[in-house]
């Protein structure tokens, strides 16, 4: 037997006060910060347990597929058409909104400001208290968009005669959709029902629906995540900010532009000029048209569908076909307008989420000085949110690099499985709209995704066939 | 006298031979990277002595209001008119070019097919030999930009009738002059004097100028470095990129390019949109409206002006009105167009160093990942031109904040004291143009400025009665 030795280094693995209580005593320690899988929760050990063990095979090569599959995808906008005439399975008086699915007695104030104003858009209603009657009253079909292959950011509700993006993904034979972006102000995916609101959704239908159109017609297919990256390298995340993408959208866009007809022209160059959002819907588009290809991969532990209705939250695994909701999780880490606060604010409302499982949002944060600012206002902030999502992804994006970090990719492909076993959710930038008054926007800040529904996916797929 | 101590930490000045010495030896060196000032020689060293000596308070207190005017003053672009029109002292058949003051003997093959091609789209020649003959005859007067408040970049000359950026700054009461941009590719600033480069200064006389003209009436005066600033926290250095700038200027301008009449609208949109340099020129005339301020200032060692013509270099300083004229430098760290090497390139050309003299160009290099492909690839070789800038500037920039240094400003205020002193010149990021076949621009990468003329000016300004 040896004597006791006269120095020791130590390495601590797990509660950090034994490290201090040691390194109060002058000795040195490398602290491991390690927790107990899944909470020490002994079921969902168990789920993990098989995930990682037996069906371990199984699942990563489903995983690098999708992995693959969303890294690789060329997303185009191809046509700018109609709901009625594009999107498949639309018919009546029906309106497609983000989120689960919802009853309208479910649904949270400011979705239920934008459906009336959608309504009242529509030509079914003449005003608002007409459009809540026939909401109230079932005489208005409610359809999440993610059930027709289509996204809508925050609190939209959107018609059969709303234009949207048609975007088409060639080497994964998908198509998917999203309306075109309302721009900021009083605007009804905000949650506005005001009359300006109402005659923004007549102009994008009449007037911006119509040109974009054309302009597409004449410009060709728009390589939209070629742009997105353009758009990374320049303080973009592509969710909170889309100010780089657009930027260079418009000035791609500009001869077309300059050729539009005398009536369109002018009207969609104001629209444009102050509409720094208006990228938005088109990666919402590209990142849906990637996840239907990448849900088309069984076994997969990775997350394809995540979105929020300002009541619910839901996501879907590529592996499994079921939605798994919970209640939709506040927004933290905001700044309000002048006169706001917590208390005024709504839950997470929207489909953009989608954007997070593709290397967009979250994941890009430490890329974009804007997104600092709701962070905690430095780079690192940022950078530990992009941090986070890593410790949860099965990749690293391609395409999407991030300068700040030597050009390393974005996180994507969302791991359920390190999701549960790491306690750690999604984080998602996204806009705060108020709760009851219809101020619409009053505030911008990070929600994080509630770990329930992801408990009950892995559940699902661990238990599956 | 007390015994040799057992253990020793070493704190090594200068040569770091010693410090590697010691530490081959297990021994703790922090090693301070100190060298004899000016390299040792001694009337520099004396000279020196004096400015940081007994004219130190009167050189610092001057500094200090050199560097709150480049850090204060908000020049506005205010109209666009012409050479002939707008810019003092003009008058018959002259051509204001880049640089220090040259005989057409002298100039550069670039330069020279560049004011063979201005004298030809002036209707003084029909074609460039008759053009070469003019020039070569002494019938066409030669003044630089940098005489009548104006700067043109790279091996630019422009005649009376080019259209002209107008930029007031209304707190100094100076006002600057820069053609508008010429665009990439086949175009004279690169040195070429095909059909297709005259073509476009006919284009930019009789389209871009009147359109721009038009546009800036009707949007009213443009906040030059705003615009700028955005675009630093976007990517650009402002010099070798401008991309984010000019898609922020499209965006804002939308409305007026809008409403341009048909004959110029679509010209001027297919001209924007291949031109991701337009806001070069704006940029430049900025920083000179800027330094024509600050060198109103007596007594500084701040430069204040700072440009080549492929031929000579040559800066001058806030507090000495002379010009200090040297060499051109060859361009290093370079990347060329396939094809091309060092052997084609012609030396450092333009006056667009002045915007290194304000905080963008090299000095705002650490928040360029396109600058930094050009400085050895990674963000770190562009962070260490960021930091070169800091060591010999005397301000910090508090509106051109860099992301990746967590917002800190961009180095202003090149201190001619500490360039001499430590050796370091300004790193001028740049294209590089071919040296004699008139193929236009091969590549870009980074000039560095010779020391020579800063010693004379250094010279000069402590020796001044």
């Amino acid at each position: 037997m040896s004597a006791l030795p006269e120095q020791v280094s130590v390495v601590n693995v797990g509660l950090p006060m034994f490290a201090e209580a040691l390194r109060a005593q002058g000795v040195a320690v490398q602290q491991v910060d390690w927790r107990i899988p899944a909470g020490g929760d002994l079921a969902t050990v168990s789920l993990l347990s098989r995930l990682y063990g037996d069906q371990a095979s199984t699942v990563e090569a489903a995983n690098a597929e999708v992995v693959r599959r969303l890294d690789s995808g060329q997303p185009q906008l191809v046509e700018v058409s109609t709901v009625a005439q594009a999107v498949p399975g639309i018919a009546g008086r029906t309106l497609l909104h983000c989120g689960p699915a919802i009853g309208f007695g479910q649904v949270c104030d400011p979705l239920r400001r934008s459906m009336r104003a959608a309504v009242v858009a529509e030509g079914w209603a003449s005003d608002v208290e007409e459009a809540q009657r026939l909401l109230a009253g079932g005489d208005v079909a409610l359809q999440p968009a993610n059930f027709h292959q289509a996204v809508v950011p925050m609190a939209s509700a959107i018609g059969p005669s709303a234009p949207v993006l048609v975007v088409a993904d060639e080497q994964g034979g998908t198509r998917s959709y999203a309306p075109v972006s309302q721009g900021p102000g009083e605007v009804a995916w905000f949650g506005r029902d005001t009359d300006a609101a109402i005659e923004r959704l007549r102009f994008l239908r009449d007037v911006a629906g119509p040109a974009l159109r054309r302009i597409v017609g004449s410009a060709g297919p728009l390589d939209i995540l070629s742009l997105a990256a353009q758009g990374v390298s320049m303080g973009d995340d592509l969710h909170m900010r889309t100010q780089a993408a657009t930027n260079l959208l418009v000035r791609t866009w500009l001869p077309q532009l300059a050729e539009l007809p005398g009536r369109q022209r002018g009207p969609m160059a104001r629209f444009l000029a102050g509409n720094h959002l208006f990228f938005l819907t088109l990666a919402m588009a590209a990142a849906k048209a990637l996840t239907l290809w990448a849900e088309q991969v069984s076994d997969s532990s990775i997350v394809t569908s995540m979105s929020r209705n300002g009541t619910t939250f839901g996501i879907k695994l590529a592996g499994s076909g079921d939605w798994h909701i919970t209640e939709a999780p506040p927004i933290t880490d905001a700044l309000y307008y002048s006169g706001y606060g917590p208390d005024d604010a709504a839950p997470d409302i929207g489909d953009s989420a989608v954007l997070e499982l593709v290397g967009l949002g979250g994941p890009a944060a430490a890329g974009s000085p804007a997104v600092a600012a709701f962070l905690g206002g430095s780079m690192a902030d940022a950078r530990r949110t992009t941090e986070a999502f890593r410790r949860i992804c099965a990749g690293t994006s391609s395409r999407f690099k991030l300068p700040p970090l030597d050009f390393t990719g974005t996180p994507i492909g969302v791991d359920v499985r390190r999701v549960v076993e790491l306690g750690i959710t999604p984080q998602i930038t996204t806009g705060i709209l108020h709760s009851s008054s219809g101020a619409g926007q009053i505030g911008a800040g990070v929600a994080t995704a509630p770990l329930e529904c992801f408990t009950a996916a892995l559940t699902a797929l661990a238990t599956r066939r």
